[in-house]
């Protein structure tokens, strides 16, 4: 259980779900370890956020556990994908706990957002990726088949390809060095907020599968996630493994948190 | 480069390929530095071997590189059993680095054996794991396709379908306890051998997907290896991950180094 | 959860404790993360058993969690032995994951058995250390509270005042070389079974607090269980930490699961 | 022996203390361990001292080694205490290497300071902690029986009524984005300056017990010990264990460093 | 191979050359493994490189492999040292992969710059160390035996006679601090660039020999590597070893594809 | 302190000198860091000796510390060996904890044993390895410049000039077959006793610098330090690095013990 996600379903606000699919990760394998890292780096945390003056136990959240993963890709998101929209007819936000990237396409679906923002250092705008269109590298072109517009935040890798396509205007990258000024402009817009740990420098974050210098500060992250969640309806954190000492799935589990101090302050 | 394996192609009698395959792992991911591993750690034995007075490099072994692989485990195979089929062609034994146990499939279907002989602590005659028929639970399953019997050492974990099908005529299971008393009978059929690495007790080998306790030891394993090379056309070691301190692809370079020494010795 | 250990706890037949204490240990610590690591190298062994012929599944195991641990080991014992006579007051058997070697104090006050039998490289018969009465050194000494006799298998390293304790006939010692060849004697006397992981050389389970070399085999550790489990009311296998790659706790996990399929068996 | 604390005891004015105490730790343990790995991670460091022009063999720091850890907080600290207390006497400053925080409470106590500043992710102001008085969550609130303040850089936790405690006049909370800014004032005040290493974001020093994302860079902790140094007579780093690659321990060592070289410029 | 350096020897305008000398490592030993783990740690890098508009493997980059170290320094460097010759000689760049710094040496004679321009967090201008004179220690005293000048940046540790060295016209020793701020000033002079990934903040670099902290941010890095690149004939990235989960290898990699990008772009 | 070692030089009756040479190790280094290891892993061990009924601590040993390692492996053996001869004058036993093989030739030359035995999985016979005269890979063959023969128990690799030597009358090979059956017989003989720890099998000490599988187990080592313990004026264990779990400096320190009780007792 994620520690202080004590509440029971009906009951609940917020939903945590374990989504540890490790398919199609390129080159440190391990995301399928992911939300139990995240759960345990979780514990020394205190229950209560002084900024918000709010305790995380009160904020009514609920650990469904993890949707064990199996090796076709598709079929798993569209199970994931129905319990996230059994969570939202029921009123209550999803957090995923990946789980490669691609798990973020159950949780849009779910929830369908108008905007899809993204913390990531890559900009996953690939169709396919080793002819795999499920990949993690494609989340959000596949993002884009629900919401009508994508900002990615951090972004500094991508194709050719991927860089033409984040040049149109339903698409919005933010270079790591301009995150810190970033303001969010949502009019009336759903959003579906969705954290790639490896948008973290590699110093803060080496437990991931696609290490990419020059990134983000986890304060950088932390400004983001707040102000985004006030509009977002559905979030995750994605892309941990158990690769290192324990930074990614710590930095991982502060900013769900994070999220939902943030998220049930402004509600 | 494996080391000691610098002859030029067409002049070898034995082909390493690495087949760095990591899709269907079932519990800890990481065969795809298996290839890598077992190079690395073969850097530090000696070239001669005394037992049979020969020295590696004199054996032409040559190291064709790893077969970079992909998603799609049906199409790789298929590749890798290609090029394979050249290496025999060419007369020359192949010698597979995993990778999981799957990428045997693609030699057995190269080296067309009429008994596949394996050293693993599962029996892997499974027709499909998790709705994917080419999982490594399924290999010896598949290698029967091929072969027309099966002789797995050292197996000491599988479902009660397995343990059935094991019990029909053309499967041979050795128990660990037996392993060391065990002798090949191969009457002029071509045998093809197959190394998952965790057959070895957890102990000698932890880097691997699957631990299974209770197995064998090093020299069980090299016994067998010694008595089964001279009437081998294909050799692999598999399911050797980067999880561990080197005992696991320390073990598999050496059984690699012990099948060629063994087989030239007798060929 | 322990992986198939599925069964609701009115239903169950064996109920599987956490009791990660870690307060005593006296080198190494970490056996707080015992029962996590156990239940995940437990994940990939197969549910059936050939030997008994038995599923795990439907043994009717059910995993209760962990029992937190906090700093006071005597409120924490009675609470964790409170917990244990309920499950044997609904006829169920204890299976603890430990945790420091202490916790079995809470299974033997709990199942009140007239042997207590533990495979350990210690006596473990100190009546203090280091100024504490309830380190893991002295869990045998408090077991024979209870228990008329004990009997250690594997011992190898003791205090000179604990080998003279040793030579009452209160307990039996049998030392490593001779474990293979013991034979219980039971003559219905219940049995408290605690398997310390140290008890196996440290080269198949470095990861517990005090490494002594020279020790047992798994597959001695695994027949001792075998040959206890009939007569055993109690289990439990401690001092796993989470500082190696897997060989501990996948050697636990398996002797928790040896003893299920034995006593299941024979009941 | 710290490398270049070659002085001996009588003519020392620094004295380097081990105090590997680690019974209260709460998630992950191993401050046992602490002033082993700062010591070794020492030993790569220049001896002289740019900014302030003296070398570290100059400056006249014995190492008294470690004092064994037992488990009763209360008696070790009383123990160390004396042990400081003396140091104190003979006119030289004790540099404590923890172990957990709570072993600053035995520099306190025998360096008797009107301030306590500490760099720390948490605000350490529990009167207990599970039950446990002498937990390391209560250094800051016990630091108070014996000094007149608190100034507390970085602090980013802590539980509502530690927050609440810590808005009296009495404690000082600089949040980790004011640190950079922060200046001392003290009036004549005798001042002893704990570093507890998790103030440190965990990119920086992941080798400690509770992690706390959003901390503090190297270089802001490096400028707190530069400006406190002058009016410190006590020193200690704490809360490193081994569970990194070396970040945390090279860090407190050459805070340490830092710590003496300013100190000793000063005086 | 560097992923991406697939093009042929005599096409090449860049070569790689792996160089793991690891004999004078002072503290932490490994440098051996550095080329393998960077080039293990480039695979999850995009070809393309958005700032330029170029692809990786369009630039024409060969890499030769490694030279196999053996004992003897000063042999090993002269052998390097030609074989950077005849690449020089062919007009292309040397891109050398450490092992220890004392590698650079054979990069700067075979280059034979104006100007050696270093990102380090030591000084290395001893004349020897621990009576060895080609000491990793000593590199940049030895380069400028050939150079006419010395930049050092980010340096924050040296020996007394070392600072007073570096007071000397011949070196610039730009501070961490001011690293950032700095711009390069080179008239018609030929510069070599050695990253010395001890540069780096421990905690973006703890795979390294002599961590030091109070170092740079990799995006400072980049900056210097950006900077210099269009001026540099020659280029080495060294002291990565594989004591860490990829952080410094990581960096190193990403290091080399900027210089190679930039200076691409320029030429 | 290795742990016991309490007594002072004067009184001392053995004497554990550390020396972590580094410089000639082939594969993995960090033998430097082998006396500290040795030492860590030997913490938890018991004073008490059952076998001999002796206490550690009563045996008068000492532990002079670590001389810390140079480059120049000749000067540094020159000096060492000073030292161990000053042991032998004094009366005592050396104790040598290594690093690299290399300083067994220290021990060698201060003892002037008529027999040198060693426990290694190599032949050490060559006379240079890689252009050096004082590798690791020739301490056998220097030591019989010294001692009039060589007994090497466990050696399964060499290259061929090396079992060449090792056919003549002046060295013994025993198999790692054989080693469990044999007896030693010395006739009046003053012996040396040198353990290379990677005389084991990699299971049992993954943390050396060239692992060699089919190794010794634990108890085949130890039997042999027990019978030749009796007839040795000198010892030391070699080749541990800090690469693994413990394994190897645990087994390394148990057999240190192990002489030092045997060789009391029969004194
Ligand atoms: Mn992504
Ligand atoms: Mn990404
Ligand atoms: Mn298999
Ligand atoms: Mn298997
Ligand atoms: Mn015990
Ligand atoms: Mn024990
Ligand atoms: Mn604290
Ligand atoms: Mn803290
Ligand atoms: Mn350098
Ligand atoms: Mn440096
Ligand atoms: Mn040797
Ligand atoms: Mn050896």
């Amino acid at each position: 259980m994620f520690p202080g996600a004590n509440t029971d379903r009906d009951a609940a606000e917020y939903v945590v779900v374990g989504a540890p699919l490790d398919v199609s990760t390129t080159f440190q394998p391990g995301t399928r370890f992911g939300p139990d890292r995240i759960r345990t780096f979780a514990e020394p945390f205190d229950d209560f956020d002084r900024r918000s003056g709010q305790s995380f136990t009160d904020l009514d959240v609920h650990d469904h556990g993890d949707v064990h993963a199996w090796d076709d890709a598709e079929e798993y998101l569209e199970y994931v994908s129905g319990l996230l929209s059994d969570v939202r007819r029921e009123g209550a936000v999803p957090l995923v706990l990946g789980g490669e990237h691609t798990v973020s396409l159950a949780g849009v679906t779910a929830v369908e957002p108008d905007v899809f923002v993204t913390l990531d250092a890559h900009l996953d705008l690939r169709t396919e990726y080793a002819g795999n269109e499920l990949s993690h590298a494609t989340v959000t072109h596949h993002a884009l088949e629900t919401a009508d517009r994508a900002v990615i935040l951090g972004a500094r890798a991508g194709s050719e390809a991927e860089w033409q396509r984040a040049a149109e205007p339903d698409v919005t990258v933010v270079a790591p060095e301009a995150v810190g000024d970033w303001e969010p402009a949502f009019d009336d817009e759903a959003v579906y907020l969705s954290v790639d740990i490896d948008g973290a420098d590699p110093g803060f974050a080496p437990g991931t599968g696609t290490m990419e210098p020059f990134g983000l500060t986890p304060r950088e992250m932390r400004d983001v996630v707040r102000r985004v969640a006030p509009y977002a309806t559905g979030f995750d954190v994605v892309e941990v493994n158990d690769r290192d000492d324990g930074q990614a799935p710590s930095l991982a589990a502060k900013l769900l948190r994070t999220f939902v101090y943030e998220h049930a302050d402004r509600r």
